[in-house]
């Protein structure tokens, strides 16, 4: 049963499975204790250690281990922006970072402080000249990650770092998706990464502060990784991450090649293979192993349940699959469709057959999604008159069903004519645009309805 | 190779190596994804929530799985203190609280709150009514361990408890060291514990909040264990904490009274052994497998590696073990004897063989210590006419040097005569009126010593 949610997490690599055992046996101990138990539970912590920190690319005694890499973001970025205080309170991140980082700044807005989202292009990737003009004099810390963790595009970190230390401002690189692939561009202050993501346990993120850097922890502190990561060591945990790191990068090189050809295949024949699909992200600066789509007309949480009843297990950044009903930030921040999102990720050592199953099965399970939701059979002529005006009142009901009603009463606008959609769902905003876009058709604007809570009107204009 | 520190870290219950090895092929998926890998994940979850919170006494919705104890104290703390902000600003906790506990009480004190210690006695417990004329009108929180870590004494939970009750005051109870043995009594708010005590894997601490109970967690929050404790959880770690806590409580009963014995055992037998030994901590109400003792002239630090060269390991609150150069806070709340201390603290299982093996290597290790530091032999009668007082210069040396020059320079004074230790080793504070304790001298007091910083002169007069 194929599994295509490594971003996700990673089933545990087989070297990681192997460390882990041994660690338990040898490594359970107290490492701060003196007696044999404690001081072989300590050469394992150093030893780990060091081979983390040449994997990152830092010194030993730069490096911590915490207990994931949200734990890593949070704390980092709050100990780095206590550290320069002083300079100011303004914290600049792309738009499409992950939400632990989107979490810390809105953490800094509620205290007073500042925070510059740096947009995307609809690649997903921001500009690093436009991230240098976000940099200011209170800037305390700047943010970006290696690569999107949603649709895989590279971030310029080598540009970016440039310009942070061009303007004296310390750059933080979450490298959660990426770390298990390669070293980070140099020039960043502070690292973070995630030991699950490249099929270390969970348990393990890492989180490293160069030399120098003002660097002010928060909150109580023990004695535990230079007083950066309070509380008993998961030293199991961190001997399979350290272990399985240097695993995976022993294979980046042709495992990440052979994944790029299988993601290359995807990335060309889904549209081939389904009708109204934009596949998103930048084709080329990119993670090797994963992609997203979006399918129009296509319920998400829908989409992903009949993949999975087919075999398939991915992710989705449609508003229907997320707890708040608003689609993904990163899918937002890009400006495409998020209908019917699907997020493929694929593990080390998929099989090319795999990825052959998946391309066979897709058509039919978005179809029978689209089917079930009555979406429209397109390709009508425009009639040659009707009334210039055509309102579709969506208001309670959730994508992808606005797009889909749009569409159904499309072809009997005529050219020049003008459909308004009313819904109240947050996904609308970016969808009904996305459609537009994806027929050629002229998206008008958006504008409020008095007296319904978060209702809006979106009005499209025929073109052909 | 016997290993005495299980109150440090226990070597993995065989139950939770099963459970780690079965949760890492099941559960490593993301519990929070909608595919087949995360609904088994979530599924897990829920089992080993509701295990443990049968095991707790709670209910599951209110207990959450932390990255360790240490944290959940931290994190508990501070989101009981901001519930009831409105309240005040003040927290009481016994003296001898675990120093997760004393640093979020320096982290509250840094930010202009106020923190009662309520001192303990030299059982190290502390007396229900003195902790609660403690509360008062701005007490927001009150902590309280259930037992000692270091000397096993068990606290008067049941009527703090009932004492907050009067009082409307919460009470976390940090049950770390007793929660395997068995459930906490009723009556408490927050309660905290860590898996790794029990027999579980690190990574896994536990927090409970009692519905009701005003909780406004600090910090950055994600969607992961209802908004508590941010973070991808560490499931495997948490399935084989949650199965290896039911293994250990259903063996509790008869493990718990087999080491009692054990412990009854050692604490009257190492007395007659070992000359000039103090054993600490209440004899009855205590933990079963823990016992603390404490050798007059002897250095904490060479009396472990002694022990661990003859093969056993334990731990040691002596100043000359931990890196402040300290002894620990709850020897000092306590007031006993710190120098050459030694905590044996036996993992379920401990052969009664190895207790006695203990017990026949011990005197020859303390006695080769002693010798080793040239402590005094004793016994000399005092001589009938000496100068009135002998001063004692110890500045710049550390425990136990101190006490053994006292001691060597005894059999010269006269009875009635006086003698002063000067010294600048915060340890002597603690264990030169400790050694007229146990000497029958009369320890008349301190003081500073100008111009040395920490200098202080302690003074003693011969009885007899």
């Amino acid at each position: 049963m194929p599994y295509f949610d490594a971003a996700s997490a990673a089933p545990l690599h087989p070297v990681a499975r192997q460390a882990l055992l041994a660690a338990l046996d040898e490594g359970w101990a107290d490492p701060a204790r003196l007696h044999r138990e404690g001081r072989r539970a300590r050469l394992l912590l150093d030893a780990a250690r060091e081979a983390t920190a040449e994997a990152v690319g830092c010194r030993p005694d730069e490096l911590v281990f915490t207990p994931s890499g949200t734990r890593a973001l949070h704390d980092g970025i709050a100990a780095a922006l206590a550290g320069r205080r002083r300079t100011g309170r303004h914290l600049a991140v792309s738009a499409v970072e992950h939400s632990a980082v989107l979490q810390s700044a809105e953490e800094l807005r509620a205290a007073g402080g500042a925070v510059t989202e740096v947009p995307v292009d609809r690649t997903g990737r921001v500009d690093a000249e436009e991230f240098a003009r976000a940099l200011r004099g209170d800037t305390a810390l700047a943010a970006l990650q290696s690569a999107n963790h949603e649709v895989g595009t590279e971030q310029p970190v080598a540009e970016v770092a440039e310009a942070c230390r061009a303007a004296g401002v310390p750059l933080l690189v979450d490298a959660a998706q990426s770390l298990g692939w390669g070293r980070v561009a140099d020039g960043w202050s502070l690292l973070t990464a995630s030991a699950h993501k490249w099929g270390g346990p969970p348990g393990v993120g890492l989180l490293a502060v160069r030399k120098g850097v003002r660097y002010a922890p928060q909150g109580p502190a023990d004695e535990r990784e230079s007083g950066r990561a309070p509380g008993f060591p998961d030293l199991p945990a961190i001997v399979a991450a350290a272990a399985s790191l240097r695993a995976v990068r022993a294979e980046a090189a042709a495992e990440g090649a052979r994944l790029r050809a299988l993601v290359d295949r995807i990335r060309a024949r889904v549209p081939e293979l389904v009708p109204d699909v934009e596949v998103v992200g930048d084709p080329e600066r990119r993670l090797p192993h994963l992609v997203t789509f979006s399918c129009l007309y296509v319920d998400g949480e829908a989409l992903l349940h009949a993949l999975d009843r087919a075999g398939f297990s991915v992710s989705s950044g449609s508003s229907c699959t997320s707890s708040t009903l608003t689609p993904s930030h990163v899918l937002r921040a890009m400006g495409v469709l998020s209908e019917g999102n699907v997020r493929v990720s694929l593990p080390l050592g998929t099989a090319t057959e795999d990825v052959d199953r998946f391309l066979e099965v897709l058509p039919g399970v978005v179809a029978s999604v689209r089917d079930h939701l009555g979406a429209p059979v397109e390709g009508h002529a425009a009639p040659a008159s009707a009334p210039q005006e055509t309102v579709i009142d969506a208001l309670g009901k959730r994508c992808p069903i606005p797009v889909i009603e749009l569409a159904k009463a499309f072809p009997d606008v005529p050219v020049g004519g003008l459909v308004t959609v009313l819904s109240d769902d947050e996904a609308a905003r970016l969808d009904v645009p996305a459609w537009c876009d994806m027929r050629g058709q002229e998206y008008v604007g958006e504008r409020s309805v008095p007296g319904v809570p978060g209702g809006t009107a979106y009005t499209v204009r025929r073109r052909d």
